[in-house]
């Protein structure tokens, strides 16, 4: 049984918690860190968490923990990993695990002083069983050599635009969101080494973006070493739904993981046509995928499986998410540096 | 170039007679016979017709005819397709034949006597490419042997009940309608001999069929001799659009048509979720089948090609529909007689 | 924390076991009964179930317990429940509740008894979300006066004709499958009375069923009171996979759930083709569905929400199914009685 | 009856000559004009075209000629189409309308002096039904203000290269694909001024490309005035088919054309799943569009509609297309003058 300490207990946090609290085999939710009083007192009363923490650093003493999922604003991430490893602790980090390419390094650098420790950043569509299955078809050959990837991850729009508030801290649309269809189209792709990228973007309803250079709809095209390209469309806007899906064309075929976005097995026909509904949200579509993420995570810990992600997968995503931001606030192509 | 011409200047006439005037190659509509003067004049205003009859035993007369496209109610299929072959005519008649077995089988028994002439009724799926290729598959073995074949002819509601005052001489949604599925299923099944038919119906939305004994969505099955079964839905009230389809199970796969009714490539999303349209009626979907059809019989006609059908596959079309119809009057299984 | 004892202990006995013990809220796997050695050291072992029986009347007299979940072979349902619920225990019984109609009779009148306990037979597809949402938009006015419900359960074929084992004591494959969706017919359709069936079937694949008078692929009609209709079809050949599916029509409009069969959200591109994956079996289909069925269960049981069936839904699915599988036998058309 | 003389019968050539002389009411093919002799005898034999020329010049002084189909090589449209209007005559002219701005702009200024001449230049997507359908909801208002248009040209792999042999004339996959989704952006986002540009491209399977600078997977963005965006993709690799479709992404919803491809309403179940056949080529996708698109260019020769395209539509499309290969070129964003 791993003892798991959780900090941070927003939305991402909450989530996570009861994953580890509820439904993740191996693991117990023994502690729990937050500033918000009213969040700690959510985790022992629903979780059952009894040893609550307002500061992190004390998390980290409390000796029953071996592991440490770390829920906390993005800003905070690199810092409180490299603190988690030096402490003796397993990490799980939310994505990104920075926003500069300078902290994930140092991240990389003390993990690997710790070779006995587990250090995992949280790109969810890696357990998703439908990118799985991709994954293997694309193995096994079935697209050929895979040499273009097409991604997308679209929000469905929230007329009072709360994601706004947080866009000065996000890193802005394509590390907030981006940085999933990058890493998937590195592991799509086999990893290859991007070296340039363009970004363009536009502000379709949320003017407030423009204080911080953000957008809400962006597009960006990466070249890699090899001849590989991707491919990325980010929005907030959408008016139907969670739209997330990945396109893997290669020389003999492609996949496709998630187009469309059925939200059910449900269709309804009227007067007006055809319909039927489409997904809200991420955690409506990777629900399973996070259950699986931990255990997974719960697994490495323990010994009883491979880590499936390098830190160096969280590195290189924001090596190319910064580039493309780059080149959204630049203008022009920029080396992915 | 073969000269045609038709009678019947209704709806299917009048489409059937452009088809002859403008897109059937080899083809001249040459003549052109209806009671009704409008219609007439319509034959000679758009599509340059200079033969007009009101009587059909006046147009057999007319020497430069070497064939007949007979597009009258029902209830006249029989007796002007034995006239027009007794005077020497190649007969293209609309579905279904006739509403009784004896006046197919006089009809037969008069083409035996002119095997130099073509006779073929319109079931006008034969000649869509969709079928065709769904029966290419059957005969190249992809789904095994076949075993059953479920298949519906639903139109849109019209709110007006046109359809309501032709039922009394339609011969009842049976004959009307799942004729075009039976000899479907007959086609794809490989003409297995009907033995029994149960059917049932309900009238959802037009009372005014009741007075003769027809409904408005009638359900069948049909036993053939060796196992096979077909089972059939034939509606005249669906919501949403023109809804005809068709599914061929075998023991190794099956195989579909038309499901979806899709009416073109396009695809709406807004906060209601994700719309297509569906197609407005047989017009639409079968157009192109009703050229080729109208192509294949003049092919037949001047020996390029042999007929597609039979005129017994008429016959046993009819069969198998009078004994749907009635077993829905009389409520029980009934014998395919 | 309610304590529940299972008796059987087969393919679903363990899903039922493992839901239990594992992922339903407020229940505790408290005992487990099976005639079978190794299913009950299964039970201590992988679930940590102390109590153990191989006689069901040892584990009725089991104090400890307030709920018993019968997951036996068919044959025994009506007679363990009613044994059950004299017993003092709530019960929750897999479907069919019996092959007899008298026999759900019978339970229906000690059940009368004992208003305290609760008694719900396991219809699954009450408690899957996608049919829970066809039905509220049924519910909702959205598909008008529904009067049509044509629903299917099609097995993916098993070469090896497990099933033919289990045939003389299944009932038959209307009493085995289609009593879902005769079940999902009354409940969509507002549960009228059933007054008259037809039904027809044949066997594509496996000769063995002929013994007892099954099928492997059936057909039926049934007619309802007020003229609605339902048209059913079973099957254990389908070669692509577990289709099962239902569509409603209404006056309206029509909703229909599980058409496709799809098992995930990849899509395959090749020189043959677009390409899909089909559901494997019905755990894959509905195993979400059975943990909110247990946890409805449990809901009930511990007088958080009222039982979402009536012990008489099961009885009327079972006195439908009888008499469709009467009417297989007979050829005719036989009443509901 | 507009009589018109095509010039080129290559392969859309033959397509054109087709259309004009057996479905395009109001048009006759009346002259053809190729420098290879077989052509001239196909034109011949196959439809009928008494005057036949070796060279356009001779063509264009044809008396009886109001209209002239310029269906050559792309190098030559330009010339071609001045020279027709100065004789008089009405031009369709294949797109793209010239590999240069400049080109396009004397064109422009020729047409000019000849108000009563109809020049149009063949984008075929404006008279495609589906595409018609997917403008109307737009301006219907149904996807609120449209900001994003992604569209891609996509053709099945030909795995002889026979396209590479004409790559050096082509002006790229961008001038060659791209064009049309160009001016269906253009289109659908109510002509917009684009300002830069950006591509990337890739050799995938046919190296015989590296010659001439193209690449046979090519990806851009486009900017537009005001905000909007294009996202291009074209392809001349996918192993299912032609893969042509194109997604308009607004503020309240989006609408597509195309996404799927399917070839047919056929749908094929077996143990490998469920399949469905692709689109083989722009002629099987389009042909309906271009009887269209030639009956729309004869009502605008004879006056009864107007021109559905203005010459500008051209050169705006080549101007983007060109500063795309530009950039595809120099590896850099490019201004669109």
């Amino acid at each position: 049984m791993l003892n798991v300490g959780i900090v941070g207990l927003g939305r991402m946090g909450q989530r996570h918690a009861e994953q580890l609290a509820l439904r993740t085999r191996g693991a117990r939710l023994a502690a729990a860190c937050s500033p918000v009083e009213s969040e700690r007192a959510w985790a022992q009363r629903e979780l059952g968490v009894s040893a609550l923490y307002d500061d992190f650093a004390a998390l980290l003493r409390d000796p029953q923990l071996q592991a440490v999922a770390i829920v906390t604003p993005t800003t905070l991430h690199a810092e409180q990993t490299i603190a988690a490893l030096e402490a003796g602790k397993h990490v799980f980090c939310e994505k990104p695990l920075a926003l500069e390419v300078a902290a994930c390094e140092r991240v990389e650098a003390v993990a690997r002083r710790h070779p006995e420790l587990v250090a995992m950043v949280g790109f969810v569509r890696r357990f998703d069983r439908h990118y799985q299955e991709a994954k293997a078809q694309i193995d096994a050959g079935r697209v050929g050599r895979p040499f273009l990837v097409r991604s997308q991850s679209c929000d469905m729009n929230d007329p009072d635009g709360f994601f706004v508030r947080f866009a000065p801290t996000s890193g802005g649309i394509f590390l907030d969101c981006s940085v999933h269809d990058i890493d998937v189209a590195r592991w799509m792709l086999g990893k290859p080494k991007a070296l340039r990228v363009f970004a363009s973007g536009t502000i379709a309803l949320h003017p407030g973006l423009a204080a911080c250079g953000d957008v809400d709809n962006g597009l960006a095209i990466v070249e890699f070493e090899g001849g590989a390209r991707g491919q990325f469309y980010a929005s907030r806007t959408m008016a139907h739904g969670f739209d997330t899906n990945t396109e893997v064309i290669g020389t003999a075929g492609s996949v496709s993981v998630g187009v469309g976005g059925q939200r059910d097995r449900v269709q309804s026909r009227d007067a007006a046509g055809v319909h039927h509904r489409v997904l809200v949200d991420f955690v409506e579509r990777f629900s399973e995928a996070f259950q699986r993420e931990m255990t997974a995570f719960v697994a490495a810990c323990t010994g009883q499986a491979a880590a499936p992600l390098a830190l160096s997968d969280a590195t290189e995503a924001t090596r190319i998410a910064v580039a493309i931001t780059r080149s959204l606030n630049s203008g022009q192509v920029e080396a992915v540096v």
